[in-house]
């Protein structure tokens, strides 16, 4: 059976990644249907706001059905005209910044304040510094100044380490490096010195041997490197080496990004 | 004047980092009070929510104020403990998940459905090609398979081409490359062939030039490289370019990298 299609809206005067998030999240609950996504983002004048209006006008004569729109929206007079406009509207922000008011006992600011638009060159500063780290300290490229991270990864090759370091850089500025386990290691039986100096600091990364297996033969088809057996023996010896010096681990095959850098963060706690 | 402090948690069943997201920009409606932020991510038993709800009062009698707590939570039973408990509970997801279900005619899952949660290996498999792009393609380390990129930054060195391209490849998927404009290509007063081949994916990224010797500054102190003069210079040269070539350009010293990653997107259309 067809799933049934509907036309989803993500709105805001800023990047609308917040209205995004949440919309997304809520739709999650309607599996039965197909949502079409499409962000509005800067919609931050009424000429803006009333194009949006016609557009959304358009596609309910054109199908028959109202699109849904998610908004977090500030400006009062742009809230009016969409919530008037032909189309079921979600706005995310209203609702609750009176709610806060009343339990703080302030007024909240008129002004747009999307988080994703305030910058200061101070915490701007800091995340590019973790960038740059990881970006060095990405596949063992460099153990110098190692020990001023935050968090190392520990794995076998392709087993998540470098997108979640830059997840974790790029998302809370936190300065993460990496190190690949390899055959040398392996044959050494151990891990190197620097790392262990560095012991409260490792994080080990786990995957599916199947799912490891499926994405290195993507990168070197019928290779060694790739098959079932020996992505097996590389991720059970790992394992040892997490078990031996008592590492928080994490299975990547069966987290986002997202949960594994949340999950990180409240190891190194 | 001391700020007022205020405690914030920002709760979910999985990373709560939707409820980070649009609690922080409700809360940056009230710029007179310092909120102090944690996050709360997998509270997902009624045992851990037990748990929270104590560490709440305990934070309430220890200040004789309550804290702010913003969920996104499926779970009812949870939901029901935490909203009892000595806090402001702003509950992000139950308010409008049955009036999404009414206008759709649909009951919602019960289901705790996180979008974070959700993977799936092709999307996942997409957004690390995507990052292994922007890891290869970054600041020109190799001009192949250039034409397969889905946009290409140029701009000075340190103009944050290497953070948006990271962005716009872990949050979008999108294969991003970014070429650095240096001395040759002033001196030339050109951009290579390969770039003009793909004209259509060029963004151009400027930057203050006091900005833009701030940041070099602290990577090469008393250069020429970070000089006002030879700042302006170079932007005024790549501002030329970009001139030349009809390309959008974005100021990247007045945006974060959310708003200059929705802004390119929104040019690729």
């Amino acid at each position: 059976m067809k799933k049934e299609n509907r036309l989803v809206y993500f709105v805001s005067e800023s990047t609308a990644i917040t209205a995004s998030s949440l919309g997304t999240s809520l739709l999650s609950q309607f599996p039965d249907i197909e949502f079409i996504h499409h962000r509005k983002p800067f919609i931050n004048t009424m000429k803006k706001a009333a194009a949006f209006a016609d557009e959304l006008l358009a596609e309910t004569l054109k199908s028959g059905i109202k699109p849904l729109v998610f908004a977090t929206m500030t400006d009062k007079e742009i809230n009016t005209l969409l919530a008037a406009s032909s189309c079921h509207y979600y706005e995310l922000f209203s609702r609750y910044i009176h709610e806060i008011g009343n339990d703080l006992g302030i007024k909240p600011t008129s002004i747009s304040g999307a988080s994703h638009g305030l910058i200061s060159p101070s915490s701007y500063d800091k995340r590019m510094e973790s960038i740059n780290y990881a970006l060095l300290h990405d596949d063992a490229m460099s153990m110098k100044n190692i020990n001023k991270a935050d968090v190392i990864l520990l794995g076998v090759s392709r087993s998540g380490k470098t997108p979640t370091c830059l997840y974790l850089a790029l998302q809370f500025g936190l300065r993460a490096a990496n190190y690949p386990l390899t055959e040398d290691d392996f044959l050494k039986d151990d891990i190197p010195d620097v790392l262990k100096e560095n012991r409260d600091k490792l994080i080990g990364l786990t995957i599916h041997p199947k799912r490891l297996a499926e994405i290195r033969e993507k990168r070197r088809a019928g290779s060694k490197y790739a098959s079932l057996a020996n992505c097996r023996i590389e991720i059970n010896h790992a394992l040892e080496f997490f078990n031996r010096y008592g590492l928080h681990v994490f299975d990547t095959s069966s987290s986002s990004i997202e949960e594994l850098s949340t999950l990180i963060i409240q190891a190194m706690r």
